[in-house]
């Protein structure tokens, strides 16, 4: 495996299992079965990059794996409501049936609901790592990110294309997945910065691009990708007659933008030298998937 | 009015105040919108008690007023969400049509979500009031008090209850009430105390007796009031066949019992002396609703 192959999987160890030992001390329902079951695989690329940033500041992993694994659990309650009937209804993620397909509706409402407050939990008793003000400059740009100004303005733009008479422009869909997904890989790479009060500035503008990249390889993934090594359904954006960035620019047009911004991401990264490679090979990572 | 009615007036207007000026610094969309709707109104007795335990523990309302906000939209997404077709399935709340109703599921999905990351928002830039740790401690107790061991673990056991073989017991639908309504009641009663690093033990006896005399309260409404000023539909256990306080201890028990769960609110406050009187006459108002 590669360094960066290697550090992915052992930061999505260890956030997994901060993870998993958080759920398993709530008390026994099938909400705790199910919470287990949607904060379970994944790649963890938002954990891996709370780590990385935070190695980049001073901070080893243990000290950082709190953040990882809130920024996980928000990740994860995003997918289970995502999911939903009433949202974009998919019946698969990561290869697995759905928490509403293999529980119910009621259930994915309170698993989503309770990993969300699961995440602000694990950054307010984080007493391991950063000092009190860190932490709340942590909790508020978390909430600020994951909010009505960030993830769920996201989602509220996609609903609203979903009934809109004309299909997105490049900037209305840039706007909308610099929300939807955007907005935690910003804060997954800016939080080592947090934790110690420097400058988020360069790491911004890297999550900014590679966030961006990430959307562009999901969309053409969901034209070209295999459904099978992809764990859940594809073709649904062209089904739905969804603007994409694929059906905007043209599929090489689409791989080239991707490609221009994995190059930002990378310079981006400059001021960090030889301490940001993996940064830098995660971005190669998020284009090698759809090229 | 009595001196607790101007309270709990004054109470909900600087709460909803404060509430609705954050959502309405959100990007404007039909999510914003719904989000104000489902925080307007409603008697925000939790806000009115943060507001008072602060100030019996020294903090004026203006630096308390960002956690009375943090409750009530934490209280304003429970609603949401269990309002859902899923979960409860009403469509009337506070005497208008529930949010997924006059909007969407998808809305209503989404309003939740959001309501709460504001909750959490909020106490994070509180920085008007308490110290970081003071800031942390409410965070952390929140989390714990709305997740999946207290607000959600009631949710959870109601659900549960719904299918199983036998109605529950009395028991068992205390520890139901005491996550489902009593874990946010606690959390603000303490919120003072937690404020100033003081003992919540007193306030905490106060709240657990308060929070389940209110919802053998509602059990007694749902039997005996009039839809039309309790502002929802009523009923809806009886018709599901639901165990409830009234059902298990029938209506003159059930009566008699939240007057003896009042009698051991107002005996927890004698430690505080005079400063507890709106407390006092809080406690009164919960039973004077269905006796």
């Amino acid at each position: 495996m590669s360094g960066f192959a290697t550090a992915l999987k052992v930061a999505a160890g260890l956030t997994e299992a901060r993870l998993q030992a958080e759920i398993a001390a709530l008390p026994d329902t099938p909400v705790r079965a199910a919470m287990a079951y949607a904060a379970r695989g994944g790649k963890k690329l938002r954990g891996f990059l709370v780590l990385e940033s935070a190695r980049l500041h001073g901070i080893a992993p243990e000290m950082a794996v709190q953040a990882a694994s809130a920024i996980e659990a928000i990740h994860a309650y995003s997918l289970v409501h995502d999911d939903l009937p009433a949202m974009d209804d998919d019946d698969l993620r990561r290869g697995q049936p759905t928490v509403h397909v293999k529980w119910d509706e009621a259930t994915a409402i309170l698993v989503g609901d309770a990993l969300q407050t699961l995440a602000f939990g694990l950054l307010a008793r984080d007493d391991a790592a950063p000092m009190p003000q860190a932490r709340l400059a942590l909790i508020a740009s978390l909430a600020h990110a994951a909010g009505g100004a960030g993830m769920v303005l996201g989602q509220a733009l996609d609903i609203a294309a979903e009934t809109a008479a004309t299909p997105l422009s490049l900037d209305e869909i840039t706007a909308l997945q610099a929300g939807k997904t955007g907005a935690l890989i910003e804060w997954s790479a800016c939080a080592g910065a947090r934790m110690v009060g420097a400058d988020p500035t360069h790491l911004a503008a890297y999550a900014r691009a590679l966030g961006l990249a990430f959307q562009i390889a999901d969309d053409i993934l969901d034209v070209e990708g295999d459904a099978a090594l992809a764990g859940k359904r594809l073709h649904k954006d062209e089904a739905a007659g969804k603007a994409t960035f694929v059906s905007l620019l043209g599929l090489d047009g689409a791989k080239a933008r991707a490609r221009d911004l994995i190059a930002e991401a990378q310079e981006a990264l400059q001021v960090y030298g030889n301490d940001a490679q993996q940064l830098r090979e995660a971005a190669q990572f998020v284009i090698a998937r759809s090229n």
